[in-house]
């Protein structure tokens, strides 16, 4: 028997981990500033130095290299956005991107259009293949930055970052990775993939909600944007969120068991992917056969509004998504999906699941159960009405 | 007998209030992302309409009104750098602030002049008034914006707003206010001050960190600055930090007490200044005379280092500052005392004393004892010091 409803939406904010729920009561008596230099800003300050410690080690970097922020959206704002006032800037007028990027990446990108740069916008198919072809085309001395995303939140699709990286890095221009959507999903080591920035979200990996991390290798230059106060070392003013900071750093030591966690999420990923292939045999996976981080799916359900299929099973108890949080609510199909190729009805009809460490093989068997049920009785009602309407 | 460090550093930071550490755990299962239309992120949602309404009830403006950010900082760059960007900005060129203002007005102001604005800062000199004449001067057809604080941090003086919210309207100009040091210290109507805009942080009246909200007047033009979802009506993009905007909210519930709370404060306050300016004859208290925010004394301590002072106070258990928490760690003195005219040895030599809602005359006078015992004691090894080096 399962209690409550069950969550589906992972890649939309993650639970605050089971052990947090303790953990922040007993740092809630540390509410001072950490700037502050007497005794209450100083254990303030031990919890921010001991977070960045702990996610450093948990990426591979240097403490000193990241930079706390709001979230995702700051952090992608910052270094692009950022960028645009730089010294680099005068010189480089081009950025990179693909079509597939969160929107607080292509908003971005937006802005730096209203300010005199251009933008290539680059293209990944349905299959979850970038066009390298258009990249390296348009990949030149006058290419400022190159952001992609590292997982893609809607089909779980991994870009192939370091060999993007490595072929930015020959031109001189900058390479920034959205991280948000790989974190707690699969091993992240920054070093190796060689990029110059790259962006994390604590809520998408059990911390609390209202802060991140952005990742600026040494010996880079970084754009203030924020700008204010001395914090994060004159980079990032305001002051610090210490309690979600510390929830953070507190996750960032859980993904020492990244493998084991990423073997769970697998194993019940793929169980719900043939399950529902085999109970629904004209069902898609989209970009099934691409690297994934291991949590995803973006499900094509033909003849099935995602919207209702989403109300339907909210009804039942289940949370699932069809795209974006940061989109719901609009009754226009996903966007990134539509850029990926696929038709309007295909795109209408999708529904993204996303599990996560909690996730459950009770849980799942229960919603591969409510979904094929509620699929079929979607399609007996839209036969029923289709039927009356072209009566033969 | 009074148990740990003992605060009086309200400016910095506050408190958790103690009825939010129930709360918090009431509100922990809560973490949906409000975006999301299923259940767990229609409580969330619930949780940010709630808060909205009840901060909006206390400042007398329009839930619709209020954007959330991160904070303060966010807030003031959010106000002062997007607006950089807007349309009125191709006919205006001009931006107007004051020499006192918190440094992510400053700084913002920094980044203005980059982007090829003029800005002019209009001084407040020591009793704390503000310099009209330069700032009718300067004010004209080409000032974009005018921000000027509502309450100073460092010594809690009051600009007059409503006069210069007047002028700066009659021109044409946009009004901003940093009105963060002010919330929870005196009572606020934003319709009554007839600003434009106005920023808050949750962490100065007793909520958790890493949140804020911006007002911005129904009709004007509100300028993205954190581009991205379509949260806070396409205002201000990333998953809003859903825990921290509720424990504002029942803050906010709690100004309704404002005028009680202002005569707690006040009459501690002047207790303290009464007792300090007759215990210690040389002390002055910056714009003693001024309008000042009932919470806050900025005291000259004569011949005693601001910095030996805030590290004795420590040793025997209170917090202080010797200015902006921004700038602690810094060996400089204070800039916004030094702009108001204090030599360096004045401003070098001045403490801030903040308080609070739950400060009492106990803590008070246990404080009075140590300031007056601690000045006593540097001032001693100073005289020797100095009649060492000048031997008669």
């Amino acid at each position: 028997m399962l209690n409550g409803p069950i969550y589906f939406d992972y890649n939309a904010t993650s639970p605050i981990h089971p052990e947090l729920q303790e953990k922040i009561v007993e740092w809630l008596p540390f509410w001072g500033n950490p700037s502050s230099v007497h005794a209450h800003g100083r254990q303030a300050k031990k919890l921010v130095r001991e977070a960045r410690q702990s996610i450093a080690d948990a990426l591979g970097v240097s403490p000193l290299e990241l930079i706390f922020t709001s979230g995702g959206s700051e952090g992608n704002n910052t270094v692009i956005c950022g960028l645009l006032f730089s010294a680099q800037a005068e010189e480089r007028k081009e950025l990179i991107t693909t079509t597939i990027e969160h929107p607080s990446v292509t908003r971005a990108m937006d802005f730096a259009e209203t300010q005199g740069f251009k933008v290539h916008r680059i293209e990944v198919n349905r299959q979850g293949e970038l066009d390298f072809f258009h990249f390296e085309r348009v990949l030149s001395e006058k290419t400022l930055l190159v952001s992609m995303m590292l997982a893609n939140n809607e089909t779980g699709i991994l870009l192939p970052i370091k060999k993007i990286a490595t072929l930015a890095k020959a031109r001189g221009a900058l390479m920034h990775t959205d991280a948000v959507q790989a974190i707690g999903k699969i091993n992240i080591n920054l070093g190796d993939l060689g990029v110059d920035y790259a962006t994390f979200s604590g809520h998408k990996f059990y911390a609390l909600k209202g802060t991140g991390a952005i990742y600026a290798r040494r010996g880079q230059e970084f754009f203030n944007y924020i700008h204010g106060g001395g914090q994060e070392r004159g980079r990032r003013a305001g002051t610090e969120n210490v309690l979600a900071i510390a929830s953070m750093g507190y996750m960032a030591h859980k993904l020492q068991k990244m493998p084991e966690h990423y073997e769970h999420m697998l194993e019940l990923r793929d169980f719900f992917e043939a399950q529902i292939l085999q109970k629904i045999p004209d069902a898609e996976i989209t970009s099934q056969k691409a690297k994934r981080v291991p949590n995803t799916s973006s499900v094509i359900l033909p003849g099935v509004h995602g919207e209702s299929l989403l109300m339907s099973l909210d009804i039942k108890g289940f949370s699932v998504s069809t795209g974006s949080a940061c989109s719901s609510g609009s009754s226009e199909p996903s966007v990134v999906l539509r850029n990926m190729g696929l038709t309007r009805d295909e795109a209408q009809s999708s529904l993204r699941v996303s599990m996560g460490w909690m996730t459950t093989r009770e849980e799942v068997e229960s919603f591969i159960e409510a979904l094929v049920s509620i699929v079929d009785h979607l399609r007996n009602i839209k036969n029923r009405g289709d039927s009356r309407a072209n009566p033969s």
